[in-house]
């Protein structure tokens, strides 16, 4: 008999896409799914990317059994760098998973105790009272793996990051079988992936990209340049296989592309027949319609190699020629819509033949619509269902899907982060909460985000910024001389002397009226930004930030003690 | 025989979407089509809006004939209020279009001497060498023309924005056959709208909407809440039409959506039978099944009605109600994605039901797909074809259709804003430039934007400002107090003070050195910048911009000469 409940934590990737994180929890024992990074929208100005808040793990730190890795994509492995400084559990995941986390921890110099295990699809780990097992959904990454936990409570399903593909292009189809067997003896807890449970219908198979790839570099006469995301392999593998059917070498360009192909090539989950792969320096020896060249860039990301040919950066090994096809085989990700869009314009600017999502089947996502979704649930039955890993639009409308299929109202969990939700056999209840901050990075800070530090950055990157410098004889009731008045991000430099001139005529008014006082600085303070905020506003219909500085001249100085 | 060239310059609205506008010139004629805004990107920080460059048109002011208007979106009247009290030539619009000019006019408070001339589909007018008729297109907002304008070098047709709709809901289907027997006869040039050159097929009918809706309508059993653009008509009357079938009535919230519908219900565009439109106070009164809310917020603009409703905002008049239905009749604009999915997501979280594009045909858009850009350039044989209206991408996708249909490359022009192209009877070149320049309506100014505050906006916006405070007593070569730093933007609260401290430390370092130099307020200036950034960079990873002020003390001093 169980002595305890099942407690789910969220403790990001609910209500947003990115910084996954989930903790299940059974007495003394946690057990974390994934530990993603997401990048901050717009509005997060100066921020480089956010991570899950770990005060609750950091709080239970003797009971944290291990971080279990789905898959290695950013948004699930992305945060190990900045957390396993603080916290140092053993990590498992799967052989390519893993190869990226010690690329990832390279590559931000981080040194950690926690032991990073090699799983594989069908094995099985103890932690606590969790027995783990892994099993291969089909993603666009590979060796991307599924939970089946088993707790004194049920077996828990995670679909993990998933679509169905039954003809993947690499790495195995999602292994139902399993599961549908889980199904009938009866499964506690089912999370499942709720990206795109907005789009009806079946997501296509990767193998209508090959069908696609093949077509436009039959006809095409030049050059072909793919772009598509470096851990794409199967893509990859697409783009060798055409390059071997129509004769054609394939060049990569980009440092993450590179270094994934080499990874790829040297663990075999990427094969490619001796000489097709060629050094950079060959590619002039070839004629134009003997080359493909695999490119990072497919987001436009400013410094990719895509988007250096695309601007006819000097530095740049491969420029664009005119006839030259290229294929965008991605889609953007949602807030990179017009940097793809800028990159597109400016390679058709220089002649290239652009084939992106919106002309051809050039890409296929890599999650399951709502007809998957619906046999997951189907297959696995749950009693109880926590939709995961989506905007709350996405988990909305996938609990709508499981209602749908006959799962009562009340066993769907509609989750935000930090929610702890309770089940027993029979029935569920979040009993609590626990504090989720927004912790951000940015260069080497790490904290939690500071509203007021992000109000002042959206002012001054509207309006910028106006310092006035007041100099007071106090001993006198004077000025001591005229204020100075610098601005930065206000105005262009035409328009800036005239009305700084009058700023500083508004600025001795306001000060004229009450001499006495000159020697308060806050007195000062005050007039100066009320007068300044007023003037801007009349002048221009602009609010800049602005600072006083009010400096005491004309009495005697000391020099610093520091 | 004509003795001039015919001169084609766009000025805006090219390789952009927004801020239409062209200049067609023969000899001492110049007529101008179109005078739209255009929003600015996220990194044009602090920028309200942005204009076309009339420069070329103020330098040739007593040529300029008139302005004529294809239609009213705010991408083709938008500047008007800007340009017209510089340049006052007649305008020409038609209905529809004049009232929402007169609106735009009165909002931006704008007195102006331009004669504001009423035209209809079918009407002509003739300005210098030019005589211009007037066609009905279909669009998304009523009374939309493309422009058949006659020259002595041959016919010039100019699309405006159009559809193919053989259903459309009010307003005329587009007149093709007039554009036929002018094909017939030999047109020179042809202008065609490239807004959505990138998409196979046929644009649906506004039709298909119609049914969407009344199948939503039929089906919800609690209230619905449409929004989508003010000035789309049509989707209006499609909204009072189903509400008629359903026996509900129809509440308008938002200040434009009210604005427009009052005025396309008193001139004629839109019908409702009596008693459908109720005022806000009887919404209460009716039960629930009888409740259509017709509102703005289709972008999920930050003050419109169902952003205020998706917040909870208590100043809101409608509040939603969980089993309200929500329909987003609308694509989010370029540029506005993550501003829908937030008010989505908030409606959601409401407890509303909301079917938005990705779920249900909602929405059609009013740009014709690449086989009706076919079927014009079919229908008037141009001889001469340049795409309008697009970016780059657009322009060059649509220039590519035209190619397959036969035209020349040689007389496909994709031009870019500020070309000067002529156009003989067999042959055209781009001849020269004019400067056109990005012109920016920020608050009260309008200028051409400078590089350098957005720079130093997008500096700030990402790292803030840091005040450095240095008082110096030049006499005694010596500091008269401690640097003094202030910072707005840059590290939270917790963090500031002893990062401020080391700081002050790093500057008194950096100043030891060279005392004798403490006078030179350009040597303390570059001094602490360089030590200063040095040390954010070290410590923190962060660039701020620093500003410094110098004040001299302990000196003479005296009253300020103004």
């Amino acid at each position: 008999m169980p002595t305890h409940k099942l407690r789910v934590i969220p403790l990001g990737g609910l209500g947003e896409i990115g910084k996954n994180m989930m903790a299940l929890e059974y007495g003394n024992d946690i057990v974390v799914i994934d530990a993603g990074l997401m990048f901050p929208s717009e509005e997060m100005l100066g921020v480089d990317l956010l991570i899950p808040d770990i005060s609750y793990l950091l709080a239970r730190q003797k009971d944290l059994r291990g971080i279990v890795i789905t898959h290695g994509h950013e948004d699930h492995i992305g945060a190990l760098p900045y957390i396993l400084s603080r916290i140092a559990p053993p990590i498992y995941a799967t052989k390519f998973t893993r190869e990226l986390i010690l690329v990832e921890l390279k590559q931000r110099g981080v040194k950690t105790g926690a032991k990073l295990n090699l799983v594989r699809p069908g094995s099985r780990i103890t932690l606590g009272k969790f027995t783990i097992e892994f099993f291969s959904v089909c993603h666009s990454i590979p060796d991307s793996v599924g939970l089946i936990i088993h707790t004194p409570l049920g077996i828990v399903v995670h679909s993990g990051d998933f679509k169905i593909d039954y003809t993947p292009v690499i790495s195995e189809a999602t292994n139902f079988s399993q599961l549908a067997s889980l199904g009938a003896k009866g499964v506690l807890l089912l999370l499942s992936d709720s990206t795109y449970a907005e789009l009806p219908g079946y997501t296509p198979s990767e193998m209508v990209v090959s069908d696609t790839l093949d077509r436009i570099i039959s006809e095409a006469k030049g050059r072909v340049i793919v772009t598509t995301f470096a851990s794409l392999v199967s893509r990859e593998q697409q783009v060798f296989d055409v390059a071997v059917k129509h004769g054609r070498r394939v060049f990569i360009v980009g440092r993450s592309m590179k270094e994934i192909v080499s990874m790829a090539l040297k663990t075999g989950y990427l094969t490619a027949p001796p000489g097709i792969i060629c050094r950079l320096d060959e590619l002039k020896t070839l004629p134009h319609n003997r080359v493909i060249v695999l490119s990072t860039g497919s987001q436009g990301e400013p410094t990719s190699a895509l988007v250096r040919m695309a601007n006819r950066d000097p530095s740049s090994r491969v420029q664009i020629i005119p006839g030259d096809t290229v294929v965008i085989s991605a889609t953007p990700i949602p807030g990179n819509e017009a940097l793809v869009s800028k990159t597109t314009d400016s390679l058709f600017r220089q002649g290239a033949n652009v084939i992106y999502d919106k002309l051809a089947q050039v890409h296929v996502h890599g999650h399951g619509s709502q007809e998957e979704l619906k046999l997951l649930l189907n297959l696995v039955k749950p009693k109880f269902f926590v939709p995961v890993h989506g905007e709350y639009r996405h988990l909305s409308l996938h609990a709508s899907l499981a209602r749908s299929m006959g799962i009562p109202k009340d066993n769907i969990f509609v989750l935000d982060n930090g929610d702890i939700l309770e089940l027993g056999q029979d029935s569920g209840k979040v009993v609590a909460r626990t504090h989720v901050g927004v912790i951000y990075v940015s260069g080497l800070i790490t904290g939690e985000l500071d509203n007021a530090v992000l109000r002042d950055r959206k002012l001054l990157s509207r309006d910028g910024v106006v310092v006035v410098t007041i100099a007071v004889d106090a001993e006198n009731a004077t000025l001591a001389e005229k204020p100075r008045i610098i601005t930065r991000g206000l105005i262009d430099t035409g328009g800036e002397r005239k009305l700084i001139e009058k700023g500083r005529d508004v600025v001795l008014a306001a000060l004229d009226h009450d001499k006495r006082r000159l020697s308060e600085p806050s007195f000062v303070d005050a007039r100066v930004k009320d007068s300044l905020t007023r003037f801007f506003h009349e002048q221009i219909h602009r609010r800049p930030v602005i600072i006083t500085v009010v400096v005491e001249v004309g009495k005697t100085q000391r020099e610093p003690t520091s």
